[in-house]
């Protein structure tokens, strides 16, 4: 169906109907008036981030289908929000749709939204439809809290800290790589069949990333409090790079120990790149980057998907990987997805 | 300077290092971290909105200026959260660029984001810059609190509640009438000078619309607390009747009544427009419409730039304008600036 027969105003409202009830008890007005209305649990403070993601940048709607991009929007804001240790509570959300999208592509943008709020227990307290003269835009903002004082920054990592990093990394970028390969190789026949088999993980992590509220809870259950902590957004190495910026410290972690899934180094060795590149500068990883001190060494290590990958040094050495073969370099390098 | 020569990153550090230092108490972490922390003040409660702004859609750079853009972004913002008695106190702003901007375009349209947030004493929290493949892209968010159970909502007007709204209407969309009409009739010329003489005043409304924080203390000093309101976006039609709707009610409002100045009238008829319905229609005034108990009609009275306009009635008796002939007809009009 065309979004003109039912307008801006009746496509928020056919999105609103199929949206379940708010499940936050601070969620006190939602998508009903002017603004939403919400509170942060007794004690707690209020963490807010948006997001932006535009076609033709963040997403190419050829290899990327809509209700994926609906769930990595929510994803995308959510994992900021447990980058600093808090818990998503709510999420407004501004779509913008130029002529060629149907309500019926909204309605599948919308189940993966649909899917994201459900899994990391956020209401969607916020919605604009609007038109776009170019493609889609969406922009996202995601609202959590945090108990008094405990929000995790990135400015707090101290010398001798361990570093950490949750799951794997580099996947999401080789997952991207194999999608732009698979969308250069089509040939516009019918009988085209891309070539996924034995790379659903490094897909499903493009297409389907989950932020680590997991290892969050995790994290709290065992009373492992990280001195520092960020998501991973641009790439293990920039990440690192701000966080060791922000803290005012220095960095070495060891090659051998990077988490890099073996579909990860297969795609990266069909392409010829070096796994350890992409596991620092993919990006999209959606992982935990934090630091803890010396004496949890033993806690983290029991908790499973943690990888321990170096330690916190004196701002003065620098940020520097060490490699399998013992040789050290400089980290500099920015991710491969940087916009600039 | 182009964008690409300082990237991404160093854009964002650039416009940050220019932002004044963050005023509101609640704001605890601003610009910092993956998230920015904030609290409402004591016994209040939190409120949030979202606002999407694209290139063509909803200004076109060839007669709005970036300065006044970024002003209006914040604008329009804020005053959804103002249209809920809310105090405005924290912003979040994407803004997504194509490569025909450069970095003094976007210290431009700072200058207006900046002008803004000093003016409605709110606080950019976060802020991400993100390239763009076509145009310009704001996403803007705007967090504010208000009093426990002190939110005002479109959904408690009661019958024979007194329909008010503040400034006038239809203005801004009479400047916009006149910034399009001037781009048609620019002739390429470096003689050509646009017609504005007398008309500024609807041009500042189209350009630097000011959400009425003024109206909401004025009001919330005299202790007058209006049974329902709404900010007026869609047209003043279209924003009485999802009040009406919301609250179960019908009204009556009179076209003696709708304020309406000067400019607009002349500027209406210069296009053969009649000057009531682009009062009723035009949109995007950014002025307040609420309902007040009969008892509170002389004290509204006195406050300055608050006009009466009509009355809540039975909803059987639906919306209707009763007009200066004394005739009665249905409001069911859509605001001009509806994106279909």
């Amino acid at each position: 169906m065309e979004i003109s027969k039912i307008g801006s105003f009746g496509l928020r409202d056919h999105i609103v109907a199929a949206l379940e009830p708010a499940k936050q008890e601070g969620t006190l007005l939602s998508l009903v008036d002017d603004a939403a209305l919400f509170i942060a649990p007794q004690g707690e403070q209020n963490l807010v981030v948006n997001r932006l993601l535009l076609e033709g940048i963040h997403f190419d709607l050829v290899y990327f289908p809509l209700q994926y991009l609906g769930f990595k929007a929510i994803t995308s804001a959510v994992a900021e929000i447990i980058g600093m240790g808090g818990t998503p509570r709510q999420a407004t959300l501004c779509v913008g749709l130029s002529r060629r999208f149907q309500v019926e592509d909204v309605d599948i943008l919308m189940l993966g939204v649909k899917d994201a709020l459900a899994l990391y227990g956020v209401d969607l307290v916020n919605l604009e439809v609007t038109s776009s003269y170019t493609g889609l835009t969406v922009a996202v903002t995601c609202i959590g809290s945090v108990a008094e004082g405990e929000a995790l920054r990135k400015s707090t990592a101290k010398k001798n800290d361990l570093i950490c990093v949750t799951g794997n990394v580099g996947a999401a970028y080789m997952g991207l790589q194999l999608l732009i390969r698979e969308k250069v190789a089509y040939d516009g026949t019918e009988e085209f069949q891309p070539k996924f088999d034995g790379r659903e993980y490094i897909l499903s992590r493009q297409m389907k990333p989950i932020a680590r509220l997991d290892i969050l809870r995790q994290l709290q259950a065992e009373g492992v409090r990280p001195s520092a902590m960020t998501n991973i957004t641009d790439g293990l190495a920039s990440d690192l790079m701000q966080l060791c910026h922000a803290s005012g410290v220095g960095a070495r972690i060891y090659e051998q120990r990077l988490p890099i899934d073996h579909e990860t180094v297969g795609m990266a060795e069909d392409f010829s790149l070096s796994p350890t590149l992409v596991a620092l500068n993919g990006g999209e990883d959606y992982e935990l980057l934090f630091t803890v001190p010396l004496g949890l060494k033993d806690i983290v290590e029991s908790i499973e998907d943690i990888r321990q990958i170096g330690f916190i040094t004196d701002q003065e050495d620098g940020i520097r990987l060490v490699s399998s073969g013992g040789s050290e370099t400089s980290i500099t390098a920015q991710g491969f997805n940087r916009e600039e």
